[in-house]
């Protein structure tokens, strides 16, 4: 395999080229909001998107690494802001490294052993999430939150594990406020 | 273990809080440079400050990651650039991922079956350095040449081989221009 070179375009965090670009629209997020009303009311106008990823993927194996860019939109459901849909890894002694390079936001993250923490990011904000903690990305501001991922080839992603049971804490606006609480619907 | 955040500061280059910071200088680099009598001419001076890197370690094990800012200075040892002394793994099948932050420069890299390759460095370039790839990045600019690197935690680094071979290629100014010529030394 030979060395290669793209282009991180700022600000809007267009990986240039890149193996793959994605988009998550709300549709495939439905169960993640609080506000499931407003989710459908939502779709009935548009099937919004919420975050994109460009990516670079390499041989899924040990010592290989999986690297991109994450590009969360800024915006609310209710009062819940838009967010990446969260992930364990599938092999959960892994971990990830994240450099933020535009907008503002925090990373809301947890373990089985139940602990959770959250990380405000701003640009140049690097942030390791270590082996064990799922991680979701949440944009609390009104510009993208672009963020520059790296992690183990080989991590695979659970999405499985947060769609069912959710995060223990939501990130929402309260009266002009960013406020972390308590996910009723968790489980 | 925990989450935990840092911030690199730009234009510096400077991770704040960092694990670990270490300054490399020509004497602990005699060997890599072409021109043996300018090195001896430049340590009688000074024992000049060529590179610096502020990492983040993690425990040594598959699954973990290593980041850090490398900060390579400007200036040339007779026509030869300012450079990092340039490695292999330890153990070879482990890759790195480069994001250039500031300045110009050039990643010089080789593999073991005989292949070399430079990749151009600017602000927003991203590189994969696959497994087998050593690597090492040089400074044609006149700005402090700085990448994010990130690497599996237990990659190791081997430094003795480049450091009996040299590299292939050697990056060198002439008549104002930069040029990659044929190492002379390499075995």
């Amino acid at each position: 395999m030979k060395p290669f070179q793209s282009v991180i375009q700022l600000p809007q965090g267009i990986i240039e080229p890149a193996h793959n670009h994605y988009v998550r629209r709300l549709s495939a997020m439905k169960s993640q909001f609080l506000d499931v009303n407003e989710v459908e009311r939502r779709l009935k106008k548009e099937d919004l998107n919420l975050y994109e990823v460009y990516e670079n993927t390499n041989p899924e194996k040990a010592g290989e690494l999986q690297f991109g860019t994450s590009i969360v939109h800024p915006g609310k459901i209710g009062n819940e802001f838009f967010m990446t849909k969260g992930h364990f890894h599938s092999i959960l002694e892994t971990s990830e490294a994240y450099y933020c390079l535009n907008g503002r936001g925090i990373m809301m993250m947890e373990n089985p052993e139940g602990d959770w923490q959250a990380a405000e990011l701003t640009p140049g904000v690097l942030l390791y999430v270590p082996p064990r903690w799922a991680h979701r990305s949440i944009n609390t501001g009104d510009q993208d939150l672009i963020t520059y991922f790296v992690y183990p080839a080989d991590a695979g992603h659970d999405y499985g594990t947060i769609e069912e049971k959710g995060f223990r804490k939501l990130v929402i606006e309260r009266e002009g406020r960013v406020e972390i609480v308590d996910n009723p619907k968790w489980k």
